[in-house]
C-alpha cells in the first residue's frame, strides 16, 4: 500500500516526478463554500518557486498552477480540487550520469530496492520538486484555515550554528532575507557561513520553527491521531527533516514537573496557560496556547566535493554531483513546513466537528 | 473523525479507560499462520506493568491479557485478534477530588473543551494506563518481526541531566536497573537525581533511544508514509513524548553535506554504508543500516507540590495531587516505545510486500 | 490487508469467532454526549438471539453484551465503545466430524485456500454468529439515528415463493410472527413452505425489505461512497445475502424515463418528490424520500439431505450436516440488516457535517 | 469526508466537473514493474465515448489521455499514475436553462441541499462524464489483471424487456452492435424498442452482466470487505444503477438449499465446483468458478417529454430537458462495469497478498 495521502478528511494525493510532465495534487474533502482562487495557491508556489537567490537552484521553473476542477465561479463546490503544475526546465541529459550510480544521502538506492527500478531523472519521484504538490494544496488548507482567523507562520530559527535567540525574533523580517531568518544580524552571519561551504561545493543544514495562533481548544484526535502526532509526522515526511519538537521538546527531558508543567489560569474570563512549556498541545490536543514546533533539516546532500558511493552494478565509485543545488534547503522548506502545517491543522479542524452531538 | 486505529494493513485499534470495566485492542490484519501464544504478549505487558519499583505507580494491576479471538491452536487465523485486559485496583474515590479541577500538564482541561465531558477518574481514557492496549498489540507485531528476525530494542538513553555516552552502551544493562539506563554507573547518578526530586513531589524527565536491527532494505512509502514521518507519529503520540529526533537529528543541523553524507561501499559483497548519520533511512525508507532514533519524555505532570490551576467552573485554584505516581515515566515507557516501533515496522514491513508486481 | 472494519467516520470493527472465547465489536467515531444504556443494546441482540423459535438454530446463547469502554455514567465519551459477548454453548465435538471437509455453500474451502488454516469448529470466524458484533455495534447507532428522528425498520417481503404485496404490509405485524412477515396470511403460507423443506432437512430463502425515515436530504459522498454503495456493500457483506436493489431497483430495468422518473412538486412549502421510483435516493444522496431497498437471502446451505462434496485431502465425499440449523436465515437477519443500515447512515450523517463550511 | 478515492491498497482518486477544465484520476498503489501504455488505456476511453452511434450523445469528445506522471520508459514506477482528461466540447450555453430548475431523476436537488451551491453546467460532477476518469484508472487495473490471466467481460444482458438468454450468449458479438447485446436477434429487437421510445423523446433502461475468468481462489476480505460487497459498492457507485446481484442473486431467495449449494467435485485433480448458483463467491471471497453479477440500469432521466418539477427557488415548473442525451445509458455503462470491476480485483488481488505469512 503505497503512501501518497495524506490526511484522513481533508485528504491530500499528491503526484508527479520530478523530470515527467507535470507534478500536482488533488484534495479530496475542502468543504464546499470556500472562496479559493488560483492567486491564493499560487502565492504559496511562489516563495518555494527555485531560482530566487544564491541559496537555490537556478532551475528555472515558471511553477504556475492550473485549478483543473472543484471550483465554480471562485467557490469551492465541495468535489475534488486537482491542482496542476507542468514542469518545464527538465534538462534531462543533465541527470544521465547518476542513472546507475547512488547519490550519497539520497533515496536512489532505497528506491532501487524497494521498486525494482527508479526515474533516476533530477531524483524523479523523491525530487525536492515533489513538494510543489504540497504547498499547492497546502494553500488550499490555509485559505480555509484563514477564513477561521487561524495563521500559520514558518521562519528559520537557525541555519547551521547561527541561532536566532527568541527575544531577536521578528517574522516579519524572516520574510525579507534569503535565508529565511527572523533577525538581521543573525542573517548576515548566517549568510557567511552558508556562502563559505558553497565555495568549497560543500553544503549546510538548519533549523525551521513553525508558529501557530487562533487555533481552538481540543484539535487532535486522541489516542494516536493526536495534533502533535499528526505534525511529526506530517513534517517528517518532508525530505531532509531529520528530528520534530514541540513547545520545549527535547530540553523538557532535563526539566523537573514543577517548571515544565503550565499552571493554567483565568484571564479576561478566560481559561489560558500562563505559560507554555507545552507548546500549544496538552493530551495531543490543542490547549488555547499558540502552537510552536521545529523541525530539524539536514544539510543538503547533493554536494560537489567527491563521494564514496557504488554502482548500482555493485562497483565502488567516486561522485562529484554536478549542476547548481540548493546549498542550504532550510529557505525553500519554511514554506512547505507551512503547507504541511496546513494540511494537517485543516484535517483535525474538520475531524474536530465530530467529536460530539449536537455541534 | 476519531483516532483510535493506528496502522494501514497491520491495523491496531485500542479501547479502555483508567477506571473502566477494560482496557485491550484489537489488532486486525496479523497474517494468519503466525505461532501467537498468550505469553508473547503477557511478557511485555510484564515489563509495562505498574508496582514494579520505586519509579513506578504502586497501582497494583496483574495486567493479565486474554485473547479473546484470532488465535486458534496456538496459530493465529488471519482474523481480528482480540486483546483483552481487565481493570481491577481502580479505586476511584482517589480521583474524586479532581472530578471538577484541571490539573496543569493533563489532558483534562482539553478533554472537557472538545468532548464536553470526561471520565474523569485516573485520567480516563488520557491515563497512561491506555498505552497497555498498545503494548499487548505490540507484542502481536514484534511476534511477527521477531519470526523475519527483526529485533527491537528500546532503553534510556537520559534520565534528567544524566545522559548515557555511546561508548558505554549496555543494552542488556538496561534490562538489569530500574531507570533502564544502559550504564551502571549513570543509572547510580540518575538514581540519585530522580531519589531528590521524587522526594520533593517533583519529578523528571529523559530520553528514549530505540534501535532495530534485521530490517530490509526499502520499508517506508513515500511520500507521506515514510518510515521515519510514521515512526514519529507512533511515538510522538505516546503521552509526555515531546520531541521525536532520527539518526544524528537535531545535531544534523550544524553539520554540513560532506561529513552529514553516509557514504556507500561494497561489504562482503552487500552494499552498505559506511556510517549511519541517518539513523537507517534514506528517503523515507529503511536503507540496510539499524535503525536508530529517539524520544524526548517530559517529566511526569502529576507532582505533590502545590500548583496554581483553575476549576472546570472557572475558578482559581491550588492543587496537590496527591497518591503516589512514577517520579518518572520514561522506564515504563520504553517497552512502549517498542510497542509502537513494532506496530510502525510490522505495518510497513506488509505494505512494501505490494510495492512491486512479482513479489 | 483484512476487511473488518466497517465505516469511516463512524468507525465498527467486530471480532470473534463461533467457538472462541467471545464475539463482539469496538466503535470508534461514535460523538460524546449520546444516552447510551447496556439495554439499548441488549435489545438488538435479543432479537437477533438463537433459540427463540422452530425457525432458528437451538443454540443455547444469552448474548449478554457488556460495554468495556467509552461509556461513563450512561453517556458516550467520545472514546471507543468495545462491546463484549461471550460466547456459553460452543459443544466443539458436534463440528469435529466437518474439520477436514468442505461444506458446499459455505467458506470452508475459501477459507483454507486463502489463509492456510481456519478454526473449523462451527465455521469459525464465517458462522452467522459473526453478526452478533455487527448487531451490537448497530445499536449504537441506531440508538444515534434516534435521537435525530430517523427510523430503521427491516421485515421479511419475502420467503421461498410467498412474497407480500405493498397494499398488505404491515409493519407491526412482522415484529410479532417468527418469520417476521409483515402480513398475516402470508406468514401462515410461508410457515407451511418452510415447514415442508424442513422435515425434508432442507431449507429456504427469502427477501428482505428496509425501509427508513426521517433522513434529511444529502447523507452520501459522491462519487463512491454514494448512499445507496454504502448500504449495497454493508448488506452484501452479510453472509448469505446474494443480491440488493434500491427504490424499483431490476424493476426499473424495464421502465422508461417518463415513468421512473419522479417529479419533484411542492407541498407545504417543501420540496419533495411525488413518487418514489428511486427509492429515497438521488445521485447517490438520500432525497428526502422513504429509503426503501431489497435484500436477496439464499437458502441456508447447513442442511441434512446427503451432498457430494470433497474433503480437504482432496477426496470426494457425502456429507450430511447433523444438529439443528436455522430452515431459513431470513427472520434473524432482519435485525442485521437493520444494524448495518443503522452503522451506514450514522457513518454517512456525520461524514455530511463536513460538506461545506459554517455548518 | 468526501468520497472520491475507491480501493485500500490500489486506490483510485477520481476528479473533475462536466464542463469544468478536464476530468481524470490519479492512481496511487499500482506496483512498480508492470508495462503500461498510454494505448491500454485510451482502448477502454475509446469504448466509453460519445457520440459513436444514435444511442449515445452526440457531445464531440476526442477523450484523449495524458499520462502525467507514475511511469517511465512504459513501465510504472510504484509511485502515483496521474491520468489527465481534457474538456473539449464543453458548449456551457446548452445548460443554461436549468441553472435554477431541478431535473427529475438528476441529483441536482441533492447537490444543492448537501453543498449550498453546484455547478450546474452539465451536471458538474454528477454527470456521466466523471466515468471517464473511473475508466482511465480501471483500465490500469484490467492491465495488472490481463498480466495475471484474469479477464473481465460486460455486455447488456438485457433491453427494457428484451433479455438475451444464457444459451445464446455470445459475448463477441456484444463488441460488434451498439447496444453491446450478446445476441444479433436480441439487439434487433432492442434496437426497435429504444428507437420507439426516443423518438418520442422517452428512454430505456436495461441489465449489465459481467464475468470474470481467472481469478484465484480466496480473493475478498471478510467480514465487510468480501468480494461480493465491495462489487455491490463499486457497482452501485455507478450512476444509474439501482441494483446489483450475484449468481443466482434474486432467484436464489425462491431455491431451496438442496438446488442452491453448489457441489464440490475434484476435476483433473482440482478441487472445483460442479454448478455455479453462487456466481463465484462463497463466504465472500473468489472460489474458483466464474464471477457472474448483473447490474439493473434504470432509463435515462434525462427527456424531452415535458415534467413537472421546481426551480431552487422553490417554485412549481415544466421542464423540457433539451439537447441530445443518451436514449439508453447501458452501452456506454458497459465499460465502467468493467473498470469498476476492474479496480475492485486490482484490489482485493492485492490485499490478498498480505493474508497470511510466507507469501
Amino acid at each position: 500500500m503505497a503512501g501518497n495521502t495524506y490526511g484522513s478528511v481533508f485528504r491530500v494525493t499528491t503526484f508527479g516526478e520530478s523530470h515527467g510532465a507535470a507534478v500536482g495534487a488533488v484534495v479530496d474533502g475542502c468543504p464546499a463554500g470556500l472562496d479559493l482562487d488560483v492567486k491564493d495557491i499560487q502565492k504559496y508556489l511562489d516563495r518555494r518557486k527555485p531560482g530566487q537567490s544564491r541559496y537555490t537552484t537556478a532551475r528555472q521553473e515558471a511553477d504556475e498552477v492550473e485549478i483543473l476542477s472543484g471550483v465554480f465561479e471562485g467557490i469551492t463546490l465541495g468535489t475534488p480540487i486537482a491542482l496542476l503544475i507542468r514542469n518545464k526546465d527538465q534538462r534531462s541529459k543533465d541527470y544521465s550520469e547518476i542513472k546507475d550510480i547512488y547519490r550519497p544521502g539520497h533515496a536512489d538506492f532505497c528506491f532501487d530496492k524497494k521498486y525494482g527500478l527508479r526515474d533516476y531523472r533530477g531524483g524523479g519521484r523523491s525530487s525536492g520538486r515533489e513538494t510543489a504538490g504540497r504547498v499547492a494544496a497546502g494553500a488550499v488548507a490555509l485559505k480555509l484555515l484563514s477564513a477561521l482567523n487561524i495563521e500559520v507562520s514558518a521562519f528559520a530559527r537557525q541555519i547551521g550554528p547561527v541561532c536566532v535567540p527568541e527575544e531577536k525574533t521578528d517574522i516579519r523580517e524572516s520574510r525579507e532575507n534569503p535565508l529565511c531568518l527572523p533577525d538581521k544580524d543573525s542573517y548576515l552571519k548566517a549568510s557567511e557561513y552558508v556562502d563559505s561551504l558553497s565555495k568549497k561545493g560543500n553544503s549546510a543544514g538548519g533549523i525551521i520553527e513553525c508558529v501557530v495562533h487562533g487555533l481552538p481548544v481540543g484539535l487532535g484526535e486522541p489516542v494516536f491521531d493526536k495534533l502533535d502526532a499528526e505534525l511529526a509526522k506530517a513534517i517528517m515526511s518532508i525530505g531532509a527533516v531529520k528530528g520534530f519538537e514541540i513547545g520545549d521538546g527535547f530540553r523538557s527531558a532535563q526539566s523537573n514537573g514543577q517548571e515544565n508543567n503550565d499552571p493554567f489560569i483565568i484571564k479576561d474570563g478566560e481559561i489560558i496557560k500562563e505559560s507554555n512549556h507545552s507548546g500549544g498541545t496538552l493530551g495531543g490536543m490543542s490547549d488555547g496556547s499558540p502552537l510552536v514546533f521545529r523541525a530539524a533539516v539536514k544539510p543538503t546532500p547533493s554536494i560537489s566535493l567527491p563521494q564514496k558511493t557504488v554502482s548500482s552494478s555493485g562497483k565502488e565509485r567516486i561522485i562529484e554531483i554536478k549542476g547548481r543545488h540548493d546549498p542550504v534547503i532550510v529557505p525553500r522548506a519554511v514554506v512547505v513546513v507551512e503547507a504541511m502545517t496546513g494540511i494537517v491543522l485543516a484535517d483535525l479542524y474538520l475531524r474536530n466537528k465530530l467529536s460530539r452531538t449536537g455541534i
